[in-house]
């Protein structure tokens, strides 16, 4: 009994027997007694259909003319699914981002949410409606309409379950939780019960992809509880919240391996003050995410700056570096995309010195080479060559789990 | 110079070609000094498949749901030509309906223009920008998206023109002009420079199909100049407008053909008072539009009646009589649907009484046989055999325009 927030991504919507399953789901929790409100996603690859018919007539459309196009989609899904919830005989009302109140900033595409004014929600669940919400989209200042970029159905699910107080967000998904480790690749991986908002967030970051940091961020900032299920299966997923005693028994979380990683080397750059901070200042002025950075002597008083970057930044991270060295000091510099950063996850580690000793003793013993180390209060991820990657996964979710 | 509002239909857009085809035109008009603002339907079959797919899931579905669920179309559309005025280098912004300030009646599917808030228009034509705004949807009193039903595009159209004051507003369709006939079946059929609304009006209802009835009206309401003329040509239209002395040179101003009807004839009823209302009321109740209507004295102290429906609605039309005839005086009843209506239109007419005798002769050299008369101050329609029909419409152009 309750107020229960779902959310089901493109794929739980891409066709009609799949919105039926939806609304199948949805009833059910309403049955339940609960209050219910969905959002929901553009139906399968509607977006980048979209997206791709914006394309064809004009590369460089303006991002408010691609947000009013690209929100046409969810406005589709939100019928459908109403639609099929009436066919199973439950009072049922579709709102678009700005009927459901979401008031956001004016930055067309990447819209953060402001505020959402929850007049009409309330009134509608009022009346016991099931209310189905247009995720991804919410209304700007002018009165035209934004969208909030990657992810953004799971932060407007979020957002709705904190600002009308709900008992839980539900996050429907095509896997039943957050494992171990990629469940494809390692046939032991465990599926977790519960995890921690921050090892969640460590996870999405580190390419476990299952939720999208936003949303998490946001969840834990309002002290929303998550859960991430398959809308495929009737089962338990995995609930993300705040630390309890229970949960820190478990030494890590989860083992995530991320080959969405270049590496970048300076090598023998003068060993003065300040390159570093030239460096990283000036990747930052280009909005170039740096993830581990690692500095070591040169040979005759010149340094080595090695750091990595997402692969789709590599080039214009090696451009704005090729800059500045040619400029000041110019030296090698040398790209390497294929390495892989592989991590744990563990709220528990803080307490247990010897995680990381565990790790490398793994790693020692499946014969991977360390490139970099880098470590969090709640995370040690290491950079190794790509071909060792699996290899490197395998070995240390052994080493923890078995 | 001036405001210029120009409405494309479905197919004008159906493809990113025809998209940049009409914001050439568009940017025409605004090059040569004019604002301009675009009204647009929704791309070629796209709102016939969304209806398929709310359909699929559920062929019951609300028409609140419809509505919702078939006004994405003009979304896409809108954003669409947008970013093709963008490409060309002008200002641009695309409105959805409550955007542009379309408040309309509460009736789902076919709703009404009950009122333009011209704020935001007004706002964004003082900018310089060039307006592109979603046909056929609206906003009603609870917030909720409301579609005009059929022609709703035009309608949406002709309404911004009044509200606006604008100086024309021009109807792009894949016809270039209103013709004396159907010019793929007549091929001296001559293209009208100019026509009244209440011709038009005519014409419409006669199955001209070139512009809805609603926004004719609409545009005679407010006296707005509508201009019908061909999206892939570049050259001039027909000009639908209040009558002038010019144009009453036209003795007549088209022959129309419209098989869609039904000839419903109930043979032997009692000659008595009352009867004919009895009838036309039943049916007026179901919303069934009665078109011709003939009423003959019968034998042995009964009539018959005869009169025509749509088609589509045959079949309730004759339930409904059925009912009737066999609670009070059951008879003979018939349907023809071999039927159609041929009729001239003129706004001349009135003034020259020899026209009707000029129709019927043509027809009578043709061997025509009429079944039924029925005329009004500017038509007079003749129902006859349908195998007849386009032997009839070429008579009597011939007639009028040899």
């Amino acid at each position: 009994m309750g107020l229960i927030v779902q959310k089901f991504g493109g794929s739980s919507v891409a066709n009609a027997e799949r919105v039926m399953n939806v609304a199948q789901i949805v009833t059910e929790t309403y049955k339940a007694g609960n209050d219910v409100i969905v959002v929901v996603s553009a139906q399968g690859d509607t977006t980048d259909d979209l997206i791709a018919k914006g394309k064809e007539i004009n590369p460089a459309g303006s991002k408010r003319e691609m947000d009013m196009l690209m929100s046409a989609g969810e406005q589709i899904s939100i019928a459908l699914l109403a639609m099929a919830i009436e066919k199973l005989g439950f009072r049922v009302v579709s709102l678009l981002g700005w009927q459901a109140g979401f008031e956001s900033s004016s930055v067309y595409g990447a819209a953060r949410i402001k505020r959402i004014n929850c007049d009409r929600l309330r009134t509608e669940i009022g009346q016991h409606r099931i209310v189905v919400v247009a995720g991804f989209q919410g209304l700007n200042k002018y009165d035209d309409i934004t969208t909030f970029g990657r992810g953004g159905s799971d932060t407007s699910a979020v957002a709705i379950a904190a600002a009308m107080h709900a008992d839980k967000c539900q996050i429907y998904t095509d896997v039943d939780g957050v494992y171990t480790a990629d469940p494809r690749k390692i046939s032991n991986a465990v599926k977790l019960d519960e995890i921690t908002y921050d090892e969640m967030l460590e996870l999405a970051t580190l390419g476990a992809q299952v939720l999208n940091n936003r949303s998490v961020e946001m969840a834990k900032k309002y002290n929303v509880e998550l859960e991430v299920l398959s809308s495929l299966e009737r089962k338990p997923g995995t609930i993300v919240k705040e630390a309890n005693n229970k949960m820190e028994r478990m030494l890590i979380s989860g083992v995530a391996k991320d080959t969405d990683v270049s590496r970048i080397s300076v090598i023998g750059v003068a060993d003065e003050p300040g390159i570093a901070f030239k460096i990283f200042s000036r990747l930052a002025a280009k909005h170039i995410n740096v993830d581990i950075i690692l500095q070591s002597v040169g040979r005759e008083n010149t340094k080595d700056i090695s750091f990595t970057v997402a692969r789709g930044q590599g080039d214009e991270a090696v451009e704005i570096v090729k800059q500045f060295t040619s400029s000041v000091s110019g030296k090698d510099i040398v790209v390497d995309n294929n390495v892989a950063k592989v991590s744990i996850v563990g709220a528990g580690m803080e307490s247990h010195p010897g995680v990381a000793a565990k790790m490398f003793e793994a790693l020692y013993n499946a014969r991977v080479n360390i490139q970099m180390i880098a470590t969090s209060e709640i995370k040690i991820s290491v950079l190794i060559n790509q071909d060792d990657a699996d290899r490197a996964v395998t070995a240390i979710h052994a080493a923890f789990f078995d």
